[in-house]
């Protein structure tokens, strides 16, 4: 049977739980008016004297304010591994207010409190809320203490969905925003096992129209059998084999009424019954609806119209095995910022570990340091960020590069590395956007680290995410040799920038040529080329000349070009063909 | 509230149910000892003179033995669109039976039928029954009907297991297996699944510990949630999304007490009411858990020692996005057959419809057809089988390989395209044991169509489902240069084969050379090296010298060679490296 909440969780660490009671009534998105709202809440660190270092943390369907510890003594938070002294999200820096939502059960207005205009618990009672006014009930505490802005909004799952919204309905009272494992709405599959959880609750014949309060029995079942379900979906498919397979005939020894079959049965009986000592059955149904109705739209179009004129830092960490809150949904959302030209990062972290992976410390090293570098680079931003960079440490091919790109204020580098091409260029662009785009995560960490928004990405896959004419130039630096569809990459560097600037090692070089004709033998050279012929990550061997028809029987304009010979580090100009080694072009269509 | 089986949809096919009361005691797998079983079965096509045109066919959870109409004037069958005069199973040559499995609630006995021991419905009393228990009641059936050997046991989902596990405990009694959507064993994720179904039913207030059969009320909410349940894991993410998204927030106007919200709510409330009324609660109970018992084993070494000595031949055949039975299951059965060196074929079709693209239309012309190849094949295996190929049909990269191949009986062709090459071979080998890869399913259609036996794999992934020398000879024809990690696959061919005979274009042969010295262009023939150096699948270049080198690195022995001019269509002796583009190796490790 449920407890309150003075029973449960909340009621140890509730010395380090504030309350505010928001003295003015709230008008709901669905109309109704709200009084008495009384928001529970926990703070971490130091508010500074010019109250800029604050960052709001939201929390999961059955999270609480309680988001980590604040000293030893003090029980587990909910995310202790990500939020503390030193952690990623460091609280020797930041000012960390995290709050319980409305609706929930954990101390902020609920269907579980008395509703003061009646004097009974709210019960099914609570009017509908959506995320929009989870948002709004935290505004009001941002405002009473004293915050005029902060520097970020982080939360995962539905904690995802209150930080973008901030970002929507608040973009004055945020510079940035984080969505962990969160997207622009649920799929319908997701949205079907919540009615199921929901159906489990409501069907339950103790649960009285949500009256329960004051009854023998609540829906204790109903809740269990929705939290068993919700377990299933945070988890994938992998995870739950690597967890129970080894001992899938030995269940634990639980105290339950639920089947006791299989190591995994027991897991799930002990998930819902546990549960159900510390969860209500109303705020579930409240919280599960709120996120099933929360959509910016059905494609990137739609959604982008609500983002338009923000001016805030996204960044959006997805993770591959979470299919409750699948990566399309982060890339839809992604795309939409884009279209809205707002200033976007995406990272699709690679896991085993489904949805709850951004609670746990498997992944951490991926989504911990991005998130990290991301906020960081925004409290410091004012500074002078200008790279420490010497023009010599840059590659030759990069160095030329470089004369091409001066001049452009949003430039694209696809396949950026670490960055160092990028970092360079913001020496010169000040107030141009950049964006580096790889599918190597260590590498593109690095950017992050140097303050570069940054999209991770095959570019052999799908580039649709990026709009049209987004940049003034995009890059693809010695890469064109390694992509499968090279037709389709130059069409979409096309159509997202003005013009494009790529540089590829020349195959008809002499010494290749010679390779090849006196030895019988696969050339290979250095650089790019020094790869054997049975390990090289290449698949298109062209030349110069062959670039330069393709370009003319696929109506691609060459605005400009230059033969190199890297050796020597000089310009050819004749017989170029023979005696580069590296041809840049800019090209548009 | 559940209605007995007079009352639902039996009732209306029951014209053309047959039943057959077992005479004997029959002794489950648990012992326990089950008198007067009585089986319902219906029967399509005639039996033929020798009764060796039969083949048995196995429902799913829900399924009955009315498979498919009788005539225009019956009712719908579950598989109409499969079984059926010129249907992929044609009843016009087959004889077709089609049986109720034993705990199902359709007619044979199962849990809402009266025990004749205790004059009772047998309720939760009903013994607790395996899939090995199903596939004894349907032998005496088949014992009963005078046939000694089916053509094949046909079933997918929980009928994919009773077809199996025919193959193992009657493999006396069936020349052949085949299963749709089925696997080793289930994952945790969907035991996870069907726990949380069985819990909603046991734990429904109107369950009675299972005796509900004489009371006002049953445990009709359970029963409609587990299948909501189901419903979701019988479909995709993305049938979910194209069924649902569009009208999203339109649900259609259904009759019901569970939640109206979202077009994927009408869709379950539907789904789940309509089944309370055909389907009951015990038997779901009893048929989901036989199913989560089903385990051959936790690798392919554990399984394949229930799998040896049966000398059957197998198809198997999983659907890209079925997660409820992912093609890993397959995969991991289709690598324990090959490990117990049984005769397999393995497809993985690739579907947007998840578990239920077996019962749907949208697939059937692979799934379809390539059953259809299969038991026609069997069933004329006595006939002289041999191609009607000529040599001279042959390419000549074939007809050379060809001359390398005389005298192997186990032959794998990796890119076996069409299978035309494999065909030509079945002339010598008698006996032996073929079978073709490829990933193109179209191609690989036809070989199936010629009788070869055929695994959809991409090269370029694991190959690790083929045992170790399973072949005598492994071919690799023209595809070398289009593999990612050489070195790997040729590890790979010496391990599964005793010989390797692999054909490669040479990339030294003179005008190639000429091409990229004297021109300064991406060298480019015809064949396999005609495309263009920006749309070419090849991503490699070697000569035959360098494959030369690579194999004495590589510590590969060439254990014979041959260098061949195919414009000339002669063997090239001298300057091979320069006048040859075409080399032939035999290797070995």
């Amino acid at each position: 049977m449920y407890k309150s909440s003075d029973e449960n969780r909340s009621n140890q660490f509730s010395k380090h739980i504030k309350h505010y009671k928001i003295p003015e009534l709230l008008t709901l998105s669905s109309g109704y008016e709200l009084s008495d709202c009384e928001i529970s809440y926990e703070t971490y660190g130091i508010l500074n004297k010019e109250k800029n270092n604050a960052l709001l943390v939201c929390h999961a369907i059955s999270g609480d304010s309680h988001v980590a510890k604040h000293d030893d003594s003090d029980i587990e938070g909910w995310w202790d591994i990500f939020v503390g002294p030193g952690k990623y999200i460091d609280t020797n820096k930041f000012f960390v207010i995290s709050s319980n939502v409305l609706g929930s059960c954990m101390g902020t207005t609920g269907p579980n409190q008395i509703n003061s205009a009646t004097n009974k618990y709210w019960g099914a009672d609570f009017p509908e809320i959506s995320i929009s006014d989870m948002v709004l009930v935290q505004s009001k505490l941002i405002e009473h203490l004293g915050i005029k802005k902060l520097v970020s909004v982080v939360g995962g799952s539905l904690g995802a969905y209150q930080a973008i919204q901030w970002g929507i309905q608040f973009p004055e009272k945020t510079q940035s925003v984080v969505s962990l494992a969160g997207g622009s709405r649920l799929t319908s599959q997701s949205i079907a096992f919540d009615i199921i959880g929901r159906n489990a609750i409501r069907r339950d014949p103790y649960f009285y129209g949500g009256q329960y309060y004051d009854k023998e029995e609540s829906p204790d079942t109903g809740l269990a059998l929705a939290r068993m379900l919700g377990h299933i979906t945070y988890l994938s498919q992998q995870s739950m084999s690597d967890k129970f397979d080894d001992d899938r005939y030995e269940p634990k020894d639980v105290d339950t009424n639920f089947e006791k079959q299989f190591s995994v049965g027991s897991y799930l009986a002990y998930q819902g019954d546990k549960f159900v000592e510390r969860f209500d059955p109303n705020s579930y149904i409240v919280l599960s609806q709120a996120m099933d109705k929360f959509d910016l739209g059905e494609n990137s179009i739609s959604i982008s119209n609500k983002l338009k004129n923000k001016n805030l830092k996204w960044f959006l960490i997805s993770f591959s095995s979470d299919w409750l809150f699948p990566t399309s949904l982060s890339q839809e959302l992604t795309k939409a910022l884009f279209m809205a030209k707002e200033q976007v990062s995406f990272v699709e972290v690679p896991s085993n570990c489904g949805h709850d992976a951004f609670l746990l410390e498997d992944d951490i090293d991926y989504y911990g340091k991005y998130v990290s570098n991301f906020i960081e680079h925004i409290f410091i931003e004012d500074e002078n960020t200008n790279s420490k960079q010497n023009k010599k440490s840059l590659s030759f091919d990069h160095e030329l590069i470089l004369d091409f790109v001066i001049g452009s204020k949003n430039i694209i580098d696809m396949g950026c590395g670490d960055g160092s091409l990028l970092d360079y260029i913001k020496n010169y662009n000040q107030g141009g956007s950049l964006l580096g785009i790889d599918n190597n995560l260590d590498e593109l960490l690095h950017a992050s680290q140097k303050g570069i928004p940054v999209l991770s990405l095959d570019l052999n896959s799908d580039l649709s995410i990026i709009g049209d004419k987004q940049f003034d130039t995009a890059i693809l630096s010695l890469t064109l040799q390694a992509i499968d569809n090279v037709e389709k990459i130059l069409n979409e560097m096309c159509r997202i920038a003005d013009k494009a600037i790529l540089s590829f090692p020349n195959f008809a070089y002499y010494p290749l040529r010679n390779m090849l004709y006196e030895e019988g033998r696969a050339p290979k050279s250095k650089g790019v080329l020094g790869y054997e012929w049975y390990n090289t990550p290449n698949k298109r061997y062209m030349s110069i000349v062959d670039f330069e028809e393709f370009c003319s029987e696929k109506k691609i304009k060459i605005i400009n070009s230059r033969f190199l010979n890297s050796n020597t580090r000089e310009f050819v100009q004749e017989e170029y063909n023979y005696k580069a080694d590296l041809g840049i072009f800019i090209i548009s269509k």
